[in-house]
């Protein structure tokens, strides 16, 4: 499976993603395995609001890539799929058009259980298709709260999209968006106020950029016509090589490893304390919060005593506690 | 501290709100005292997209409420602020007319550090209003991604404000969001297609709506006037009383005391790894990673080994990995 998935084999590879999908225990070892041959890719992200156009735009760079011969791995991922049946990126309908192509390799992923989960399991996805070989991954994602931060956690450049006459308080959001944009997006720029659109962005990127050496470029699109894809090509390049040449890259790669491992870790740690209990878990604790016997901090203490011996400052003050009629 | 809060003195009450929010050790004994105290204030959740009007209803909300003589808390949580500077949440004005009336509290939150550290603090910020004896406490949020499932996951009554012509891909995102209504609300009803909102809304409740025996209504309300401010207000009695008269709310509480045990038990677990593995924390595992040496699953179990002497059933298969050249 390990050979196969390296040599490129599009099944083997569907499997692995399936068994990511799913949390199988038969993902880890291969993953492991994998783990040498990752780091060759260029992770990119794409995010913005809904209706900007994201996915027109992530097929435009999926053929650019491909033309120059380049191959691509996409991964759509709806962090609302659990109610909407993937229809904020289930437009599908021309990556379609791009699934004959060996080059290409095309994955949705859904939330099937917590976001977090999602998260974990498009990290693993994005390094199963750069151990395969392709080498652009777009990570493509809906523009909302915590799947942004995701993103950022887990792509190297990242796009944000964004569309003329999306309103006022879009507007307010989009900058909580731009402090993860390396490259910023006008698509639709055929429409009403682009350029406006474009300047507002231009403010407020130089407004509130850092001193990171990397100014985003603000770049016009009409992704349906496939006008201005070529010049976000070359600022993903531009990009890639300023990630590589001046030490960000580095950084940035310690910074998110940071991120994966303290995650990791708290899953871990929760399951195992969780296994340290035993079947009833932790059902008392949740009754006596509920009665308000206790309070969920002294609660919490009260598991750890439980499963490791351990005694917090606060599990001897809130003992002390008498607890009033509620 | 603690009489004083109970007592509803605002100066104290404000005073624990700014040691929850800067998590100050200080105000976990005080929260503890707080506890058996708690349990009695309606918590109603408000979200929804930017531009449909939540804090315009929160605002006549919070008036009828008083009109009764009820006792209103009002949260405003901006997710978005460690980058907007809270203009998301920012139409405080109309709030600021109430704040004059000595039975009404509002309180803004925004993101300092993590985004689950805003939803531990909204949590205990509602708890400490809750104790000091307010009647109705309403928590604002915009609604993106995680922010509605925090909201859902500490309010007992989730009302959702939409508006007529937000678009296509943004119904779609209000598939997620009704998975979490107990109330869906079409504000600006005066707007053309307010009728139509509606009726798609009710299709999709209809359609989406399991067996718990509460059908969300779909109100109309154009809460700058005033208007349909009232019916909101019914809803919200009835399904309070809905959740006391079926068990359904013993439920709901149980539900969220183990989902914020679990939170706090993978903080306090890691941070009390942390604590064992001394200075240098994980740096050394993070650059065995970013060197392809070890992936992160097997970083993790060894981190587990120095800081625990766990060896997980991972850590012996990745021991024997030999790292390839990356």
């Amino acid at each position: 499976m390990l050979e196969r998935v390296i040599a490129g084999d599009r099944r083997a590879l569907a499997r692995l993603l399936t068994w990511i999908e799913n949390d199988d225990p038969a993902a880890a070892p291969i993953l492991a395995g994998l783990y040498p041959h990752t780091g060759r890719a260029h992770r990119v992200g794409v995010t913005g609001a809904p209706g900007t156009g994201k996915s027109t735009l992530v097929t435009g760079l999926a053929r650019a890539y491909r033309a120059r011969g380049a191959t691509v791995g996409v991964i759509a991922v709806d962090p609302t799929s659990p109610f909407t049946g993937g229809a904020i990126l289930g437009d599908r309908v021309r990556m379609r058009d791009l699934a004959g192509d060996a080059g290409i390799f095309i994955r949705s992923m859904a939330t099937r259980g917590s976001l977090g989960g999602l998260a974990r399991a498009t990290r693993d996805v994005a390094r199963a298709l750069d151990a395969a070989g392709f080498d652009a991954i777009l990570i493509e994602t809906v523009g909302a709260g915590q799947s942004e931060v995701d993103i950022a956690r887990m792509a190297q450049s990242v796009i944000v999209v964004d569309a003329p006459g999306m309103g006022d308080e879009v507007q307010a959001i989009k900058a909580g968006i731009l402090e993860i944009a390396d490259i910023l997006v006008v698509n639709k720029a055929d429409r009403a106020g682009a350029d406006k659109t474009a300047q507002a962005l231009r403010m407020m990127v130089e407004l509130g950029h850092g001193d990171t050496g990397w100014l985003p470029p603000v770049l016009l699109t009409v992704a349906s016509a496939g006008t201005g894809i070529d010049a976000v090509i070359a600022a993903l390049d531009a990009h890639h090589a300023h990630l590589a040449t001046t030490g960000a890259g580095a950084r940035l790669g310690r910074v998110q490893v940071e991120i994966e491992l303290r995650e990791r870790l708290r899953e871990r740690l929760l399951a195992d304390c969780m296994a340290r209990l035993g079947a009833d878990g932790i059902a008392a604790e949740i009754a006596r919060v509920e009665g308000g016997e206790i309070d969920p901090r002294a609660a919490v203490e009260a598991i750890l005593a439980r499963a490791y011996g351990m005694v917090g400052e606060t599990a001897q003050a809130d003992a002390a506690e008498t607890g009033r009629g509620r």
